[in-house]
This record gives C-alpha cells, sequence and structure tokens, in this order.
C-alpha cells in the first residue's frame, strides 16, 4: 500500500477498511488514467519531471486506460483501491520513474478528478438516453392525438384529454430534465486536480494547465472547497436522477392502472410481462412493476448517498469512500431504466374503443357550464346550474361540443410537437459535442508533449 | 365553498381535509391576487370578460394582494384555501362579477401560479442572503489570510493552512451554490396558468399573454405536464437549500469543534452562547449547534416533501395538499440560517497563538519529502524516507520552507479572492435584476388596460 | 432564564434558539409538573429538602399541572421553555422555596423523563384508536364475509377472494401493530431522572424511589445511557407508529381504486368526499388521498425526526431541541389519522354486483389445475395443461368448486375473527390497565407525604 | 420458468426482471429447502402426496439444503430465483415427483416463509454479536472505572465522569437493544406458509402443522395479511438494527474525538488505523471513520428498503423483489460493524493522565453550589452566586468533595455493572436457546415422517 510503513496488516480489519473498492473502483480507472496523464503532463511543464519521464509515464498510462475501457482491470484487495493499482503498475513497469508519479498530488484531488471525469461522461449518457425517451413520447403522442381518453383528477374522471396529450406531457416534462442537467455539468465543470489532500501542496504546480488539458472550463480554486465539495456534486447529479425518475414513476403508475383490467386502455406486448408459478392465467405487468420500483429504488440510493456524505466537519473524512457504491449503483440503474422504457414506450398498444366509451357524459360538465356562461351566466353560477342538472338527473352533454378547435397552447388539440422537437435536437446536439469534446481529450492526452 | 352543492359537512371530516392550509395558503394570497389579475385581464383581451368586469375586477384584485402583502388576511376554516378566500372576497365586493373571475381556470392550475410566484420570489430573497454570506467570508478570508492552523484529514493534523483559506473554501462553494440556483430559476420559469384542471379548457383562452403579464420566459405548454410537475419544481428548490445547507452544516461543525476547549482556536461572541440549568460556569454554543441540526432537518423537510410528492400516478392528488407546509417550512428554515450565519461569521474571534502552537513538526513531513525529491529522489521513495525519520525520531521540519511562495491557484497564499469578489458581485447583479423585474409586475399589473 | 448571568440579549439570536419550544412545550407542562413533583417528594424523603418546602411545592405543582391539563398554560418568549416556565411561576408563588426545587437536576433529565411521560400517554392513546379500528375491521369482515371480489396480485385480477379476507387482512395486520407497541412501551419504562445533565450529581438522591412513584418498573441506571438515548425512543415509538401507517396506507390504495369508476367496487360516502372547483360533476375522495398522503408524511417526520436526533458524539447537543416538533407532529397526525379511518371503514358501501361480476372465468385457473391434481396429474403439469386451454380458448371453469368448504386457516371461508377478537380484547385490557394506573399516579402524586 | 407458456424471452427484458436475484436468493436457498420440506411433509399427511413421494422428496431437499448452507449453489439467470431453481433440481432428481412440490403454494408465501427462516437465523447472530459487545464494554468500564474524564454537554467540559461510566452508558445502551429484538422476533415468529398467492387455496392444507415443523409459535392466519406484511416485518429488523447502529455512531463518534491530536484521550492501536499517500506523518483512524459512516449507510438501506416497500395497495406487487437486496446488505453490514467493533473495544488505551488534566476547576462548578445548598442557599440562588465567582475570578474548587462516595444509581460511582452481566446472561440464554431450537428443526425436518 502507498502508506506502508513496515507494520503487520490485520487482514479482517483490512477488510473491512477496503470493502468494495476494488469492484466500484473499476468505474474510476480509466478516468484515473486520464487525469495521471494530465498531472504529468503538468509536472514536466513544470520542471518538476524531466521530458523522458513524462515520455515514459504517458505509453504506460495509456495502456492501463485501454484495459480499464476494456474492463480488464483486476484490483487486488491487497492494493485497496484504483489509485494504488495504478501507482503499482507505473513502478512496475518503469521502476523508480513510476515512483515519481505521485509528486504534488495526493489520492484525495486524485478521486475527485477521477469521479468528475466519470461523472461528465455518465451524465453525458444520460442526457442521451433521455433524448431517446423524448423522442419516443414525442412520437407516441403524435401517433394518438386524436385518441380520446378521460384525464383524471383525484384518480376520478374528469375532462377529456387524449393519449397524444398525456404522452405530450411525459416529453415536456423530460425535456426541462434534460435541461436541468446543464446545471449538473456546470457544477462538475471545474478541475479539482492540486487541491492535494485539501491544503494544497508547496510546489509551483500549475493547475490551470491541468484543467484545461482535461477539457474543465475553470479550475475549483480553493483547495478546501476541492475537498468539501465531495459528495455535494454527485449528490447534485443523484437529484437530476432522482426528479427524471420522479417523471417516469408517473408513467409506470398510470401504465400500471391503464393496463390493468378495470381500466384495459393499454395492452401491455407479451415481452414485458411474465407469469405466475401457481396462476396458469397471469400475465403480469413486472416489467413496469420493476422500472416503477426502481424509480422508488433510486430515491433510496440518493438517499443513501447524503445519509454518507453529509453530518461532516469539512475536509476529507475516510467515510466518503462508501458513498461510491450508491452512486454508481444508481447511475447504472438510471440507464437501465431509461434503455427499458425507451423500448416500452413504442410497443404499448391502445385500445381506442375502450378509452373512448369511458368519457362518460359527466366529463363534459365543464363544457357544459361554460356553454352557459356565453349566454351570459357567471361561471360560479353556470357551475351550480350544470350541477344541479347533474344531481336530479335532467344534464345532457352539450349538442355543439366544438371539439376540433384548437383553443389554446397545451390543449389536447394543440400539442407544440414541433416546437419540442426542435427544443429536443437543439439539446441533443449540445450533448453530442460534449461526447465529441470528451473524446477528443481522451485521444490527444496522450500525444506528442 | 367553491364546490358546495347543498350537502351537509361533517366537522371532523372536514377539519381533516382542511388541514394547515388557511395558514399555510396565507404565504400565496398576494400571488394568487397578482396572477388573478393576470387571467382576468387575458379573459378580457380574448373577449370573455367585458372590459367593465376586468375594471371592476382589478381594484378588488389590487387591495386584496396589498392586504396579503400586509399579512392582514384571515382565512376562516370552511373557506378551505386562498383561492375560496379570493373568490369570495370578489362576490362580497362585486355580486355576480365576482362569480365571473374563476372562468377558463381550475384551483389546480390557479395553485401552481401562485405557488411559481412564490418560489421566484423566495429564490431571489434567498440568492441575496448568500451574496451577503459569501461576502462576510471572503471578508473575514482576507482578514485572516496570514493566520495560520492546521489543516485536518481524518480530523487529524494533516498539513499547514490558513483560516484563509479555510473561509475561502466555504465562500467558494457558496458561490457555486449561487450559481446553481440559476437552474431552479429555469424551471419555474414557465407559466402554467391555463392548464386547469390538467387537461385544459374548451375556451380560447390566451396562455402566452398571462405568461408574459407575469414576467415568465415560456408557456409551460403540455397541460398534464403542468400538473405533473406539482411537487417536481419544489423539489428541485428543496434540494439546491439542502445543498446549500451542506456547506453551511460543515461550517456549523467547524465551529463547534474549534471553539471547544480542546481545539480552542476560535471564541465565539457570548451573544451566541447560552447558558446552563445546573452548571454555573458553562457558556453553550447553542446557535452553533442549533444552526447545524437545523441543516439536518432541512433535509429532513426536504425528504418529507419527497415522500409527500412522489409514489403517485400523473395528475392531480389531492395528497398534494400537505407538500405546502414543508416547502414553506423548509424557505423560511434556510432564510433564518442564512441571516444568522452571515452575522456571525464576522463574530468570530480567532485565537492566532493557539492555532499557530497546533502547527506540529509533523505537518511538514510532505514539505520535508518535496525537499528530497528537489535533490532527485522519487516521490515514494523521498516519502518513506521521511516516515522512516519520523518513526525513528530523527525528522526535523525542513530549514528553508519558503513558505511565503504563491505556489499555486487555490494555495493558502494565492486565494484569488478578488475573483471570487468579482464573480460574487456579477451574480448578484442578475439577481437585483430579476427582484427589479418582479417589482416591477407587482406594480403594473394593476394599470390601466 | 434560568442560566442568566447578567449580559444583554440579543433579540434575533433568542428568536433562532428558543425557536418553537414555547408552544412544543406546552405538550410536556404537565408532565413536567407530575415528574417535578416526584423528585421533590424525594429531595424531602432524602433530607435535601424540609417537609415544609415539599409541602408548598406540591399544591403549586398541582395548580400549575392543572393548568397544563387545560391547555392554559402561556409559555413566553423570555422563558425559553416549560422547565423555566415552571421554576418562574414556583418563584412567583413561593420565593426562595421555588429557588429549591432544580437541587439535583438538570434540565436534561427534566425534559428526559417529562417526555417519556408523554410518550407512554400518548402510546397508550394510540393503542386505543388502533383497537377501534381493528374492532370496526372485524365487523366489517364479518358482515361481508360471503361477498366475493377478485383478489389481485400485480394489480391483476388473480384468484376469488372476499371482501372478509380483505379486511381480516387488515384487521390481523393492526393487530401485530397492537402487539409491537409493548416493545416500545417496555423500553421507555425506565425512569431517566436523575441522571441530571448526564453524568448524574454529587448527592445522594434516590432515583429508585423517583422512578416508583412515577410508575416507572426500572430506573435507566447509567446517567450516560440515559442522554444517549434521548431521540432513540422517540424514534422507535415513531417507528412504530410508520408501521401502523404502512398497514392503513395500503388500506387507503385499495379504497382509493376500488371507488374509482373503472373498479367501482365500493361507494365512499358523500360525507368523506369533497367537489372539484371548475367540474361541477366531481365527487373526490379527498379523505382517502388526504388519509393515504399523511402515511408518507408520517414517513417524513419520522425520517426527519432521524435527521435531526443522529449524526453527533454521545451526550447532550441543543441539536436535539428540533427533534420534539415532528415528534410531536406525528403523533397527533397519526392519531387524527386513526380516528378518521375508524369512521370511515363502517361507511363503506359495497357494489357486491360490481364486485362479484370482476370474478372472470380465468380467476379459477388454478382450481381447475387442483382438479387436474386430484386426478393424478402433478401440479406442474396441470398447471401447464390449463395454459394451454386458457390460450386456446377452450377453458372452463370447473362445475363442482366447492366453493364453500373452510380449507385452511386464514383462507376466505376460515377468517378466525373470533380468534382476532378475542386476541383484540387482552391486549384491549392491557391498554386499560395502563391507563388507569397512569391516572393513579397523577392523582396520587399531589396525596399526603 | 415455472411459468413459461412458449413464449419467446427477450434477453434485455429478462435481464431488467430477474436483477440481483440469482445472487441475492443464495441468502434464502437453504431456507427454503427447509420450508419445502415442511410443505412436503404437511402435503403427505394431508393425502396430497403420497408417502413414496414424500420419501422421495425430502433427501433430495437435504442435499440442495446441505449444498445451499456451503454456498455451492449457483442460480443460473434464466432460472430466475431459488425457487424455480429449487423445483428444477427436484424435477431433474425425480422427474415427474418433482413437478408435484408446488401443489398449494406459490412462490409469494414460498419467499415469505423463506425469509422469515432467514431472518430470526440473522436476528439471532445480531443478537449474539449484540451480547459479545455489550460483554467487553462492561468489562472496559470495569477496567476504568476509576478513570476520569470529563463530562461533556454541547461538546463543552460539563462536570466530571469517568471512562468507566462513558462505557457503562453503551453497555446499558445496547442491553436495551438487545431486549427489543425479542419484539421483533415476535412478529416474524408466524408461519406465513399456505397463503399461497395471498388468497389461500381450495385445497385442504394443515397450515398449523407446517406452523409446527418450523418451529412458528403461530400460524400467521389472514393469508391477505401474509402478503400485506411483505416489507413490514423485515423494516421492524431493519428498523431495529437502525437503533442498534445508532448506540455504535456515537461510540464511533467520540472515539474519533477523544482520539484526535486536541483531545488525546485515547489512543487508537495501529492495527486501527492506515496512512495517507503524500504525508508520511499520518495514521489515520479509518476503522472508526468506516464504523461511523457505515452507521449512516444502515440508516440508507434501511430507508431505501422503505422506500421499496411502502406506497403501493395491498396484495403482492414485482416492486417487492428490489427489497430483498438492502435486506441482506444491511444484515452484513450491521454483523461485521459488530464483529469489528468488538475486537476494538478492548484495544483501546486510556490515556489517563491526560484525561484527568482535562477536568479542569469549571467542571466542579455545580458541586460548588451544592455545598452552598449545603449550607442552606437556595439551589438557584447558589447557581448565582458561583457563576458570579467564575466570572470575577475568585472561584476555587471545593476542598472536600467526598468524590468517592455512591451517591446515587448511575453515578460513575455506582456503575451497576454486575446488575447489567447477569441481565446480558440471561438476555443471550434465550437467544442460544433458540438458536440450538432452530439447529433441531434444520435436523429433524428430514427425519422419519
Amino acid at each position: 500500500m502507498l502508506w506502508a510503513k513496515g507494520l503487520a496488516l490485520d487482514e479482517e480489519i483490512h477488510q473491512f477498511t477496503v470493502g468494495c473498492d476494488p469492484e466500484t473502483d473499476l468505474h474510476f480507472y480509466a478516468h484515473d488514467c486520464v487525469a495521471s496523464a494530465a498531472h504529468v503532463r503538468m509536472l514536466g511543464r513544470a520542471g518538476l519531471l524531466t521530458s523522458a519521464h513524462v515520455l515514459a509515464l504517458l505509453p504506460v498510462l495509456k495502456a492501463q486506460y485501454e484495459l480499464g475501457r476494456a474492463r480488464q482491470v483486476h484490483i487486488a484487495r491487497t492494493q485497496e483501491d484504483c489509485h494504488t493499482k495504478l501507482e503499482a503498475e507505473l513502478v512496475d513497469a518503469l521502476g523508480e520513474t513510476g515512483k515519481r508519479v505521485h509528486l504534488g498530488r495526493s489520492r484525495n484531488d486524485q478521486i475527485l478528478v477521477a469521479m468528475r471525469l466519470y461523472l461528465r461522461e455518465e451524465l453525458n449518457e444520460i442526457a442521451r438516453l433521455l433524448g431517446q425517451n423524448i423522442q419516443v413520447l414525442i412520437a407516441f403522442s403524435g401517433a394518438h392525438r386524436t385518441h380520446v381518453m378521460p384525464g383524471y383528477t383525484h384518480m376520478r374522471r374528469a375532462m377529456p384529454a387524449s393519449f397524444g396529450l398525456w404522452a405530450a406531457g411525459f416529453a415536456e416534462g423530460l425535456l426541462e430534465e434534460l435541461a436541468a442537467l446543464a446545471g449538473v455539468h456546470a457544477r462538475i465543470d471545474r478541475c479539482p486536480l492540486g487541491a492535494a489532500a485539501g491544503f494544497g501542496v508547496p510546489l509551483p504546480i500549475d493547475r490551470a494547465y491541468t484543467a484545461q488539458l482535461l477539457g474543465f472550463s475553470k479550475v475549483q480554486r480553493a483547495a478546501t472547497d476541492c475537498m468539501n465539495s465531495r459528495g455535494r456534486h454527485e449528490q447534485a447529479l443523484l437529484d437530476a436522477c432522482v426528479s427524471i425518475a420522479g417523471v417516469l414513476e408517473k408513467l409506470m403508475w398510470d401504465l400500471a392502472l391503464f393496463s390493468c383490467e378495470e381500466f384495459a386502455f393499454i395492452t401491455l406486448p407479451d415481452a414485458f410481462t411474465t407469469g405466475s408459478s401457481i396462476m396458469p392465467q397471469k400475465r403480469n405487468p413486472d416489467v413496469i412493476e420493476l422500472a416503477r420500483a426502481k424509480c422508488r429504488q433510486l430515491r433510496g440510493l440518493a438517499n443513501m448517498h447524503r445519509e454518507i456524505t453529509t453530518g461532516l466537519p469539512s475536509s476529507y473524512h475516510r467515510d466518503y469512500q462508501l458513498a461510491k457504491g450508491p452512486l454508481v449503483e444508481a447511475v447504472q440503474l438510471l440507464q437501465s431504466l431509461l434503455a427499458i422504457s425507451q423500448r416500452l414506450i413504442p410497443a404499448l398498444q391502445i385500445n381506442t374503443e375502450r378509452a373512448a366509451a369511458a368519457c362518460t357524459d359527466g366529463l363534459y360538465a365543464a363544457h357544459a357550464a361554460y356553454q352557459l356562461v356565453a349566454q351570459g351566466e357567471p361561471f360560479r353560477d353556470a357551475y351550480r346550474h350544470i350541477a344541479g342538472q347533474l344531481s336530479d338527473g335532467t344534464f345532457k352533454v352539450p349538442a355543439e361540443l366544438n371539439s376540433d378547435a384548437p383553443f389554446h397552447i397545451g390543449h389536447a388539440n394543440q400539442l407544440c410537437l414541433d416546437e419540442l422537437a426542435q427544443e429536443l435536437t437543439a439539446a441533443i446536439t449540445d450533448v453530442d459535442a460534449r461526447t465529441q469534446r470528451y473524446a477528443q481529450i481522451n485521444h490527444s492526452i496522450w500525444g506528442p508533449l
């Protein structure tokens, strides 16, 4: 271990402290290689390493990077974490030169920067998947624009609506979430490398240069702030994930309702259902239920992350180690959820007749009141008038509903899907540009000095 | 009640359903008046009300607005909520004309838009208070730039630091939080008015016009999305509050430690302490402890809000009513916390000698290793070399520490306070501009048609 | 204030530290009087007060107790909390004698014991209300024993069930919860009085005697444990409340589903519904939705309490003050919820035909498979056999279902309601006995020495 | 799969639904075998299987049980879960006879009963480890009974205390937790087997017999209650774990403080510390920090479990599948935490001189006030008297402190360790008896019919 000073190691205690790091850190290893390359190049430029050292170190880092990307790395439990593993590889390959790499940094800023590279990459992947979900929702909304269904409030039939309006709401909600990811990106777009253990180092390192090499917009300046932001940045990402899941949860809950025998507005394809071990007739909507439960699980993970990362004085505490697990798990969960929902939405089958039949007369009570208003009655009087008709059984759905009028923005007859599609395209263009920039950095960091 | 249809009311059940709304809704009443004015002006322009109606309604709405701002409104429990109260006032004052105001809207979009006006105003106040905290932290950091103290990791003395670096970290962290509030603002900067119960209305209302009158950048289009965003927007604000509190919590924890007898780096002014009922000698740091606990309480409130607003199918459910309480409580909590911390920070007294004395030799072990590196030793060897000296008692703090060098961005010797101050000014300028714009709207909404 | 030492007080800071205590502490005031009476009697017996002092103090404490019970106490904000208020009343009434009462105790153990008296009383009230809910559920189950409905799994029709079985499940679940309250009672049935600030006092106080006077089974011995249990005991009560609410939440969710137009198995009486401000036809199940949401709010409160009371070193910290609010709020919430549900359950109207009609053929698929098993087929083969029939449309509900057989314990035909009723009676007998014992203590504590 | 009806399987969807079950279910496999044996024996006795069938099935179940205990089972992803795996093994070994085992049960009651057997076993192991922690705390308390240290409130020196009192508080707190586990046991001590999918089966199964074979005290009667208790029972266990961790968290926090350079009351053995990658002088208290963080992580897991298992209508939903992971993780976490703390406590080294030196004069201010009381002054006057002395510098620690007097129960001088030890022995005797009973059942279940 990097800090070994010759003392014997207690196996049980070592297991307790190492925990899941050898597995969890695999997600950060390739990023650690990239950040280490930037660190090494900076040390060279600052005269703290010779060019020969730098030129020796870069190819070994690159080789490790590629192994990391291919998930062909194994971190032994005795190696504790990905940083120890990486230094060990460098020393193995280069001897004394490898021992020079940790100059002017600590594992504290090393994990911070590696996690930030990880976060920005995963954030982009989430944005991409989100975009695809919005796309299928817009398509679904367009395809079912005229398929009426009851709009519900309090889970009671309220006013006429359509499957188009139902889906457009989710599309627009997720579009807001997609836009909100930019705020998370802004938080993590500052480079903590050089903060060392949270107090900097008494060496003339060039933090602006490493930030630039790694494609960060800014340096996260105060070394203390770098450490204090541990957990807070990750939490901002997790909160954004939870907000996305909040939209999906409503979608899944609706599907659970709309596909049950009593509603039967929607049929799930067999591929998205499973059976019972005891009841031969059952087709259960397991995918929907699990997707719904994963939204709650994600809240649980985000909450666990908050529990672990709060309640402490400033600076680094070993407690933070345990936060890596729920972070990685949450990111993977949301990505798999988005991947499934993107397949599920186009596969939904609408039972248009059944949904239309559920649009019973009462749904038009407000419409009828509006017709009385058009004849001069104040709305509250018209409301009570119609309520009276409903109560004594004389209510009739107004004959001329003019139900094809566009009415107003956001009505079932004016869904603004083109606008949504344009906004989506603009947002995804930004996401793609970032993806390309990161790919470029992961390529150029190994290039000539 | 707006929905009364002549049925008798059960008192216990009425209490159960009304809950705290008569008190909580007072926070939204003035905003409801402003939004109602916009609604009425729009109905007039769309030909759904006459000019005479509009001109009659506006002054009554304005009078109610002013009562609302002055907190001179009382909502009777029989009136349920602020919307019922407002319509009752209009009917009281104007008779039949008052009964016309609810045309083309529902309490569902009415509370949504009132809450959004509330949220954007409170968000701005939070931003302002945050700015003041950053300002006093920058000043504190500048004043104590050269006052050394140990930097801690794992709550163990790690490397030399300063009170200036300690405070600069909090300033920079809060500056990031201030920037992040813009993302929350973007979410709530879309107008839900016109969504009615979540499915729009069969009337040619002009949603773009009401959005413009109320100073929103955009219409929140799909009526379904408006309802589905209930809770999600508020949660985004609460998550931002929790993130701010995460920075303050570390500050308070540090103060609790640094001011205890064993550290004694910082003395709290008597005004910020209280005593014991049994022990005459005690001065307890209650303000700090309560400030710290309020950070946790805020997490609790945000979490409660999430509990209440999630787990449901789409559209409105009465469940959401209960979310208003923790929202308002959380906003007030954070504002009072920021108000206290802004007074606390400049009042802290630093015991410079005590802190300097705690900078024991071991803090310079990394420095000593770096001196060996300067003589050509690889870092890892130098590290082990110094570890050996520490172990056998031969370690000496290096004579020439060159401790005044600026070293690098974010080091105690290069705090970048001027940059922080400039960024703060820019951010607060935006906040002030929004404040003025809102004031302008609250004034012009009553103006001539 | 008890700790005042002549320093000027800063109003804003005083407000910050006092918080909601003057309101919240009203819940503990009467209990504080009772515990103070026990303390005073013990001091008299131990020779630390004269009999004259004790005889003077008791009537004043009793008078305050009665005001506290009648909710006729006002705690001024300058008085901070109920303990200060009480000492002030004693000094007001008795002068120097009143100043003697705080000998050998601290506000730390004073609030601990007052809260414990509060908790045990409220716990008993929860138990009583729980018992009444179980009773109406048993009655409902008996009344609807033969009213069939589909049993659902995955919100899909699964097997035949009955309203009797549906309700019996809730009765039995709540009975388990009622039994579990005994464990909470055991935790709080130890007397912390005498722990003072957490380290005892150098005085020969008789802790066993105060414990006995107050009806505790045991002394909570180590003074440190008394302080460390702050929050933990209350949390145990809150966790029990949350578990109860977990049962009720399912009940309310079921009612929300079963009463919507698509199911229509159950009709809610009008008194339990409200209307819409825009849609004249609506009757919304607000009571059910709010009851459901309150189950989540309760989880939020319990979670907030945990946030506030954890994450700290041992001994007292001012942070704990903030935990009193959510505790009291949670207790009141659950009690009001149980009071409403107890009225709601008997008022439910079952639409027996509608529910019977929903018992479609597929529900009998497992029954059909069992008939094949009876003819010798292995179950898994029979299952696939029937699945094939369902798939090719040849499935027929078996003619002889023998559907009146009792089958087994816990089947719809063997609900064991008498056993449940007996267990309920036994549990409530214990609750009533405790209630009487507490009443006896609240009476005898003022009696002759 | 048990429910396969010949439809093609989508690999991505299958992965989504299967999730971690193949790994998580390994914890339940052996228990499933035992419960299946009871089920089979009951079916035989009820005439639903022949003796030949039963005699064929038992040895195969036993073999699987032994593989399960030895963790030599592999569940293929195509097999979904442990129940499918087990039926597949039975069919593999016995052909048609294996296909008979699922008669009269569902995977729903199968997992319920297997989890209950798992829970009661793990609960017992937690109790055992808890007992060992209490034992070392009692020993530590006894060994350091006379080693004085300051007692702290508000993290400020308050009154004289001792390491003995400090440790006794934790011992007594954990003893309360140990007693509270009995309540959890009572909840899970009812047999759900026979509830099938939550509505029983139309077969004359003997639920009392399976309950007895498996050593449950009672049958959980209403089939609906069995399903509704899913999650609630596990949560009760998790809440108990969290409460235990609440005690340990305070202990770990105290150790983090007391072992830092500024306090230095306690030295951690090197084996419980690790080093820094950059600072050669550091020995970090990682074990303590991780133990502290695991207490928070446990709260996170319990909270995630609650998120996943609440918010749903009654009966089974696939959502519950996701709750198994955090349950198992939490149980393992607490057990490993208890195993480490039990080793840590006896290894702590007390720096008696340093702690004694921290007992500065002010700690005796209350003692001094009590001496004035002994001379007749009312306590509040004496308090102000001493406060005045402290303020003007005339305060002196009273000469005759009589500091060896026992004072009262729970004072540092009267720790009642023997009583604690006796109560511990009684509690552990019960735990051991249960352990033996379970072992007996796991043996006799394979015996002759």
